[in-house]
């Protein structure tokens, strides 16, 4: 209500930035799952080759992830119009952009799970599931923050962050499920295809909500949008399917 | 608000269709459980035989899903005043037949377990819990969309739909618990009495909903009439126990 | 609202019948629960004759619930006042006592439950977990007619009912996850500390509501009444720790 | 609304009370933890040592929740102005200080948990996951005192209070996963950061309602005041983290 038209005309690009790295992340991790899978099924004599290198990859992987966490922060908080890590403005009595700091405790909480990959693939006394934990953990984190993001807003806004909500909170609860079933692919999978209709979903969000086009946003009070959203959720979610199922023929092939 | 009669009229058959499909399903489910439950209880020596047929079996059921899918797809989009594929109508500026949109993306992701299916049986690389992680996201989609379906209905309308989508939520749950569980004849044979309840169900709503013999439909501002479904929904669900009772009966004899 | 006098009076009685049918059934489930672990922990020589002898007791628990069950449905069919059999007045066009066929729709699962009991002990083909998915099913029916049966009804007989529904809803669960969970004595225990509570919050509703004294009901209006009964509903499960405590110590001695 | 000004005076010292004493314990288990996966990570000859070790500090610990549970209770029992034992205030017909006894059963069970757990430690026959059940059984029983707890209060007291239901039921939820999954250091971890954040949080609402500072309370009727605390619960829990790795590092070192 109160935010200026900067950030709004930024918003675009704050829904496409995660979107991008959700989606990265998805694919990358599909990858790695069938890369995996495919491996343990062909037995082969160079599998401690292939222990080394996905010791190195889990490196990478935890590195990327803190590389993105701060990226995300930092162009939460040094946008113009941004907080600038001010929190409470004291002379006029009230929070600053509490917005964008909602944002960066998300981004901060994926940078913890980067940290906890690296710290568990060098440490080797700490237990490996602490990753899959810290994974659980900062997707239900990224599910309560949007659930209390959405106060006093319109109607479609609310409802593509619902959808959104619903998704993270089962990505969160697979997460946590694959805590105590290892090496499941059908589940790694599962989880793989989340992540990518999150990503995809944020771009869909951004297109909603703030078309780059330049053209009016959706009209937030008409329930057929709301219908068709149902349904375009469900396509993203087969899409998902489409991608995944190309990167398994691609890797065995 | 906007159905032209002739849809309105179709309706008992497009509930009475996807009944048809369920109650097939679930009583060839339940025939399928119990089958292979009593082959491995006399551990036959035809052990090799019985996993050809089953593999054969698998592929046909896939071939017949799809079957399904399509034809509940084709129906939905080409019947007298359907939307004939067209989705958004640029000259009134509304969408197009949303419902019967919403009624597609159902059909077409149990279509993608068929799919899924035959692909399962035939490349053997492929884990074959896919097939269960499928039937579980088209049935979660299929409560989705049918949660979102009801805007502005009325109460009665509301609460038969909301029965069906807790069935469907339970199906589907059952359905990814399969996944960790395998070969539990229990929890298989109570999927198929949750699908079979969904299809009497589906039934159940097109008889209060759109009566064939053209009565009135049931008052909608009634209470009493959802007590009564209430109970009728748990006398379905009994129903199924002595339909797959029957089925025991019959295999094991 | 349309429900005459007698049936009101009668009301005391019909909560304090399955009051103590649940309350005999815990009770008898804590002691067969620990007879098994103490048995087990043992490992008696005796074990085969302690086996029969389980057998027999699955028995003649199948044919109490069954009576049990009986007792209830004709209870509450042929009560002064009762539907008597017929669900529909074609004269008047409205429902028949429908709260009674709820309550018999309730008591005719738990007979469905103890009719799986008889045949899971002497079909010895039929997998032993039926009797825990028949229960769960029973209790998740009961909850579920629970849950639609206090439409339009004082705040007060709502939330006693819905803490009803919610213990209802934790055995179920708690039966169902004994279908994977065999001879786990905790779960168990577990699963007959809510039964016990389950019985003695039946009475507790039959107090608060009915007074037997004759004297008036509680004021459905004041919140201080439901921020008793919240700490009420605790003490009644302290309390079945308490039994299932003496029961433990009596039967080890 | 009718609470005099003496029992809102201490009611910052109500909340820091179990703060603290949530704090203490999450701490504690958080070391347990670490310390039995480190002496079973290295195989220690002294195994039987640390087994009668590990043996005593169960009846310590069971000792140290009886006491503060016994603290807890005769604080909010005979506290200025609090009931004093008596529960029915005959002569105004009304009940005397019910949310101190709400607070009273929660201790309550929090002390039947370590009369369980000193009760496992000495009794052999015993099985040892019923300390785990009524850790989880105080746990649930405490959220649901609290989900029935702020009727009729404000916004923010409301917010503040559910945000603790919700991590008391997941801290309830991991306790009774404890239950199937022996051992599983992970999860014992995550369920001493629910614990340690529980404790951090009762003391963020002391800040919150009551400032020890003698300034206003925060303007419960600022949607951005909940906004903050979203985040600043998100924190909370971000320093749990911190606190436990912290415990590692010393631990193992």
């Amino acid at each position: 209500m109160f935010k200026g038209v900067k950030v709004v005309m930024g918003s675009f690009k704050g829904h496409a930035l995660p979107g991008t790295f959700f989606f990265i992340m998805g694919t990358w991790w599909a990858i790695k799952s069938i890369l995996k899978y495919t491996c343990r099924k062909q037995k082969r004599t160079s599998y401690l080759v292939s222990k080394a290198l996905f010791y190195r990859i889990e490196l990478l992987e935890g590195i990327t992830i803190i590389c993105m966490a701060i990226t995300g922060i930092l162009g939460e908080q040094f946008i113009v119009g941004g907080p600038h890590l001010s929190l409470y403005n004291y002379k006029e009595g009230q929070w600053v952009q509490l917005l964008g700091w909602h944002h960066c405790t998300m981004y901060f909480f994926f940078g913890l799970m980067g940290v906890t990959n690296i710290l568990c693939s060098t440490i080797s006394s700490l237990p490996a599931s602490l990753t899959k934990l810290m994974m659980s953990n900062a997707l239900f984190v990224e599910a309560f923050v949007f659930y209390n993001h959405t106060h006093g807003r319109e109607m479609l806004d609310v409802f593509v962050h619902q959808l959104l909500v619903l998704v993270i909170l089962l990505t969160g609860f697979v997460a946590f499920l694959e805590l105590f079933t290892r090496g499941n692919v059908t589940v790694e999978l599962l989880r793989s295809s989340f992540i990518l209709l999150q990503g995809n979903w944020f771009w869909q969000i951004g297109f909603v909500l703030y078309p780059p086009s330049g053209g009016p946003a959706w009209d937030a009070m008409d329930h057929d949008n709301i219908m068709f959203l149902t349904i375009c959720f469900c396509w993203h979610y087969a899409l998902t399917f489409v991608i995944i199922g190309m990167i398994y023929a691609f890797v065995t092939w």
